[in-house]
């Protein structure tokens, strides 16, 4: 059994964690779960965080914890207007990405945010702007958006490289001029890099993550191609069958996947 | 026989030849060629413009014709120190390319400029920063330029717009931030994808254009790529055999070649 060299929690996951399990309890609320993970959403809940649907349920005094994927502008603006306390946990990357979408319209580019336009954090970063759009891939590039002659361009901080590149190519071809960042999050290319040199040394890949974490899934992806591939949330999702007959495992694991729950299926895998 | 839509010169060409001509006369000199064409070259010998090698050679007085390809800014200055006067035939593309790389290494941009680093347009563009590169493929990018993490691309304004593409994709993929701007003048472009169209109608194509001319030779490779095609630089090199038995001839020109000489294709070919 061998483990991804980056595998689970990056720095903006932990410190979402941190931050918020510290100020848990009496009227602490969040909209959304703080990271994409069952096992730390129920664990917030015990610790006294309230999920809650709608800003209007908050009052004065009340502690709102802003997500790892951020949220709009104008939940910032809700709260400071009704004195609900901000416990900012959003992951530096993506306000960093916020910043640079917001910047660039100002300068006067199409904003273009390479990424999946139901996920939080692209929300929370085309907020920042009137006319950004969020588009996942080369085919949906159309006609409306090609006749923007400038393009700013980024990318949803979990986004498979090779997708940002290929997407910002073929906005280039219809481009007199673009600006375009990077902000694939370092941790983010490590892990999907690790991933690939692993899955190309086992007979089967274990990716661990909840089923609604964008970088997961892109984990799993990248490693299905390579090889045998299975995308589970807990141990108690494992199904010991498919491990017959396979002699090297390997591990990894999503952004938002607490260590408890790698260390788990470690020391499960190696009693096999 | 059929000439392509956009054959021939573009603005900045007419335009550089009608400043010179304009204000050819006594003590009027030019560093190089004009524009890259002989028989440009030739008239304005006659009309008193005089080529020099080197900038010692003039006198205060006397006029230096700067050339559609551009000069370096010390060629400018050489000649506000020394009481030259300055006859401004640079095109406004290429100027506009030189205050863009200017610009862009003043914002701290390593810049890379997609072209051949021998062509004067290509040196008078890079003249302008201090440690701007030109590479004219994707094999030309090194790892001393690879450790640079903000690239400022652009390109020759007679550069093949694939080939700017493709650098520009091969350098994003390294990069954390890249400001592009495609400085292909759209005369260029144009004329490219009109001489394909015509290419793939024909039973043969003939390229008209100085030798030394980076845009006709752009012109000479794409058609070639489709139909068989010849590359002349005036009547008396068309071989009539080369001819035979072709019953659609596809005419286009360089951006440098004179109306007169395309004038003179068109009625001998109207003859065959």
């Amino acid at each position: 059994m061998m483990v991804a060299e980056h595998a689970g929690p990056c720095f903006g996951v932990r410190n979402a964690i941190r931050i918020a399990f510290d100020c848990a309890g009496e009227r602490t609320y969040i909209s959304g779960e703080l990271v994409h993970n069952p096992h730390v959403t129920r664990e917030l809940e015990h610790a006294g965080v309230v999920k809650i649907d709608d800003l209007k349920a908050l009052s004065p005094g009340d502690r709102l914890i802003i997500r790892a994927h951020g949220e709009p502008e104008s939940v910032y603006e809700y709260c400071r207007e009704h004195g609900v306390k901000i416990i900012d946990a959003a992951c530096p990357f993506v306000k960093k990405a916020q910043s640079l979408a917001e910047q660039m319209e100002k300068d006067g580019y199409q904003v273009v945010l390479v990424g999946d336009k139901n996920h939080p954090e692209v929300k929370s970063i085309l907020a920042r702007t009137k006319s950004g759009v969020a588009i996942l891939s080369c085919d949906e590039i159309n006609d409306a958006l090609l006749c923007k002659g400038r393009f700013g361009i980024l990318s949803q901080t979990t986004q498979k490289k090779e997708n940002f590149l290929s997407v910002s190519a073929a906005l280039l071809a219809h481009a007199r001029e673009a600006k375009i960042y990077n902000t694939i999050c370092s941790a983010t290319m490590q892990r999907q890099e690790a991933a690939v040199r692993l899955a190309k040394q086992v007979d089967a890949m274990i990716v661990v993550g909840g089923k609604n974490s964008a970088n997961t899934r892109q984990l799993y992806d990248l490693c299905n191609e390579i090889v045998t591939t299975y995308w589970v949330n807990d141990l108690s999702e494992l199904d010991k069958l498919w491990l017959q007959g396979k002699t090297r495992i390997g591990l990894t694991a999503g952004a938002s996947t607490p260590d408890r729950i790698i260390q788990q299926f470690r020391e499960h895998l190696e009693q096999i």
